[in-house]
């Protein structure tokens, strides 16, 4: 349904920006996995509100609860639930949207779709949803380094025009913390730095892209037809806000390749395995992971927000101008780094775990 | 699970390319919907292989026999199955396969996940599966098109590095089919064409671009957070063999626009609901219809089968060098076609029955 | 999954005895429907223990809060997620069980299972989760009252060997909590009490019968085959702890019967439609409600905890002897009865969403 | 959704009793399962009918046809198809019933929720749609038997108001496949073909109760709360046309016990495990398997279809009197045995796979 995602690693979340909490249950996590808040706590900080001037400055310490499923510090194998209680409600700061549609928000189709809606922060689609994800993502994560060494990572690789040509297998987690921007090309994060706050002085926002990549990934995760583990990577990605685009390995630009220059070659490896001498295909091949690292890239719009004015109408029908108050990020990129892991590690803790049910 | 999709207009599907049939379940179609086998083999004639000299020349009827579900011409809610006979089957032409495998086919993953492989026509992961999404998707054309008016549309807008400009609004089905590639820029179409052949010549093949539509789409279809209209679109197409990247409105080009830019105004409309001046959102927002038209694109590589010499290695880890044999599409873009529009039906009938069950 | 029941009103719940909190998040309720906490609140306190001498008397509040779904005194038909936090955890009073498995609780079989068990108080396996099943089923209550006049009732027809023959037709709510033992017939009440008193100061339990019922449902609800809506109560009733049996109608009893006795005739009704002039059939005809009430039974064991010796091994592998120490109810009985109408409620408000889907 | 069943082990099932055909998918069978149709074709012909002068002289070969999914005598992982071509559909037999409701058959409540129905034979409602099931039932038990030594046995023990004491634990398949009756105890088998015989001279029709088993059952299958395997097993048999009741272990029966005599006790089993003396518990305690054998039973309602004359409604609303002609069973218990087996082994293959996914 719709506030749940995987079959086997299954989370289920819920939470508006302006509610008493935002929060998710992780249902089929294997028992035994030794997890503490601390393992969430730190991927929610990456996430979380306020950490450097590129990012809103509404104050959540986004401290993360458990509420079930861990005993003596150990997954017991039941239903895992998770919590952060809202704390900076500004919800005042929201009056004057509640008889407007923002453009490009998902005002309206909240409206159109149930005859009412939580116009606080975006309530529902706000991107504070995403708490859930990244918290459940932290779990899986922990999983599938314990129990298969499996590593997921991304990064910023496009804000506006400003793009990276960096080779995705010699990017380090370090490289993309180093920055602000979470770009690890540092001469191109300065750039970027520098965009993102004009922007911000123009009352403008910008996009760009995220590119993900897992590592030491077993060869025949994935399902035939339609749980290609692709295709559950694209709507992972799509389901986040603001995400415009997916592409796996060599995605759009390879269509300007021919057969012979996109196919990758087999040649023995040092395991006995086949081994692919290139990787356009992103790790993946008929919906199963071949055993190369899984790549692909996530296109974020600039962000809805934005302090200038523009054309919309109220929600009696009367065309009226908007300018955007509150806190609001000008370019999304830089927290949109782990949610794109999260959503990654997500379909593919669920892989990993359906693989088991049926290995040979 | 892997071979089903949908949760209320619910496929399920069957089939290898040189087993006895490939056939679908569809489970959820309201009752009372007058549909014959007329009505899905039209669709099933555009997939057929054969056409043109553009695609594979196997040689297969796909005439499509009804098993249950229909009684006196009309749906009776209960579960519809569809099947189609394989008749060409000409397996020894994959006999030098059994022991090889094809780069960038699903060959080696199927083995390194199940141990086991059909080797015949690439078996479960052959583009012989399609027919059942095809013929899926021609029920909930005649459901969406009864019932609710929405009309799907897909065509070939890039094949390698010819592409068109054509406005997506403009675009008919007469347009479409008025060319063997597909694609509705006749100027276009026969440079494609000329490309394709070459290709072919060349013992090569090309990818390409499918660009979709749907029209008359009711606002307020999809689902906050995770099951997204254009995330389950995007799973939706990335689930098609050879589909490598998805994008909804503005997709990747959009992260080179600023908000400002970006950004759909609203305006107020005639009917009293909001309407959008652009539609960089491709028609969705917040993972809900906004009442604009559904645009997105397909990027699908070029096909893996080639006539060329290819480096590979055997099922015993011996290098080797490939080159196929048997009948093949050089381009798989013009019989793609069907099957994007299939998937973007099968999502809409399912959202559209989803909402029906809340709908205020 | 697990934690999750059912396909368009979704509940999946979370929860431990002696951890923070018991929750439920409830996906799909539609918009705009009026709830409160205390719609919740009523439910839960049928439910909490400590009402009488007849249950345990663990004393908790087992206040519910609303996190996330509810606006302005409305659903938004996002995610509604209720916890309730766990207060009187005497932990300690279970540290005798951590080495030793109780007879017939869920210790064992969790171990078997996970390798790993929360020992105390039952960990997930206590009934303490069925605050989530109850918390939901308030929701449900609510929605198929005021969107479609159903409502459900249920009430204590046997404890151990003292049972009842009421009319079920003639049974209010009222009558039903009339009494502590939740039994409609005060007479049989009585004896039930003393029966239960008298089980207590054996160290020992007892167990019984619940009946259910659901009026004013539409005909037409409940799907063919696997999803047949009695099929779904029995899965909703069998799930709940301590369930051994279920019946649907005549159930065993029908057994006896011939077909020209079972057999439920059909007149014309009043509203032109057919009416049945019995009902053998408990409301229910291939999987579907028939217009007559629903009416069924769920036997429950007698409670696994006693104050008696019992023969068991400890963890280790040797012999020992157990009594239980804690708080615990010597009848299951009356506190069951909201559980079982939670599960009811449960089962009906998904079919007629189900149904609304695809309604003629 | 209502055609489908099972998480892991996932069927979904198609097809009228004289529509073309009636077929399953079965989704989710492990690789390299060796599997014939003569496999599934044995517990197809225990199914079938015209076996003995006890059920239908409808003469169907129901021969199964293999569609997908296997490969060289193996199953390959991928989903496989399987079908029977309906061939004595004599269906001007029930042209008196296009304007009439049976008693206590589905006709009025497909009527009610479909608006149509396909008169002929009871449509989707025909027991016939059971041929899915066992089909399917049988690769489970190929998988369970091969994988993990687990047996499924069931067997009638009551008809009407004959019974048997038999201890479950001595029948055999033998002993139950001795008798058309399908009753392992010879002598109540002959007062029961007596009791049949006679009701179908009446005019009239029998129910009863199947008793099922299964063994070497490992402890630790099922799931906590809603997916117990009890649950489950509930669901899967309440799902079987007929079906009214549904008993685990020591059933409605038990509630006349107390905890003192109802607790199975633990010993140290000779292999370090704990072992239970009894089992009142039915080999499920918490939902999950205890390692003892699992026992359960399952009332079926007298068969409906009989021919003595009966008071109904015409679809006009007018009374008037129905007495039923074609093919039926005048007790369907025999014939159910196989169905009982077919859905113990559906859910007991499905969660054997969810545990191998999670197993410590």
């Amino acid at each position: 349904m719709t506030s749940s995602f995987g079959q086997l690693f299954r989370v289920t979340s819920f939470g508006e920006s302006h509610g008493p909490a935002v929060g998710v249950i992780v249902d089929g996590c294997p028992p035994r996995l030794e997890i503490s808040e601390a393992d969430v706590q730190r991927d929610l900080d990456r996430r979380r509100p306020g950490q450097s001037r590129l990012v809103t400055q509404r104050d959540e310490g986004d401290r993360i609860e458990f509420l079930s499923g861990v005993f003596d510090g150990q997954t017991t194998g039941t239903a895992m639930a998770m919590m952060v209680r809202n704390k900076d409600q500004n919800s005042g700061a929201y009056d004057h949207l509640k008889n407007v549609y923002r453009p490009s928000h998902a005002d309206w189709t909240y409206e159109a779709k149930y005859g009412i809606r939580d116009h606080r922060g975006g309530g529902r689609a706000s991107a504070r949803e995403t708490i859930a994800r990244v918290a459940a993502g932290a779990v899986a994560r922990k999983l599938l380094h314990e129990a298969a060494g499996i590593e997921v990572l991304a990064w910023v690789s496009q804000v506006h025009d400003i793009s990276i040509e960096t080779d995705p297998t010699q990017v380090t987690l370090e490289m993309v913390e180093a920055d602000p921007t979470r770009c690890p090309d540092p001469a191109a994060a300065n750039r970027m730095t520098a965009a993102i706050e004009q922007a911000r002085c123009n009352g403008d926002s910008l996009g760009g892209v995220v590119t993900f990549m897992a590592r030491n990934v077993p060869a025949g995760l994935g399902e035939p037809v339609f749980d290609k583990i692709d295709a559950d990577l694209a709507k992972a990605m799509i389901s986040l806000p603001a995400a415009k685009g997916f592409e796996i390995g060599s995605g759009f630009a390879g269509t300007r390749l021919t057969g012979l220059g996109h196919n990758d070659p087999f040649e023995p490896g040092s395991d006995g395995r086949p081994r692919l001498v290139t990787n356009n295909s992103g790790g993946i091949q008929g919906g199963m992971t071949s055993g190369s690292d899984i790549v692909g890239r996530v296109a974020f719009k600039p962000t809805a927000t934005i302090a200038s004015e523009q054309q919309t109408v109220t929600t009696e029908g009367e065309s009226t101008v908007l300018a955007a108050k509150g806190r609001h990020d000008p370019c999304v990129l830089p927290r949109a780094v782990p949610m794109v892991e999260a959503m990654a590690l997500l379909v593919l803790a669920d892989h990993w775990l359906r693989q088991r049910a049926i290995a040979p």
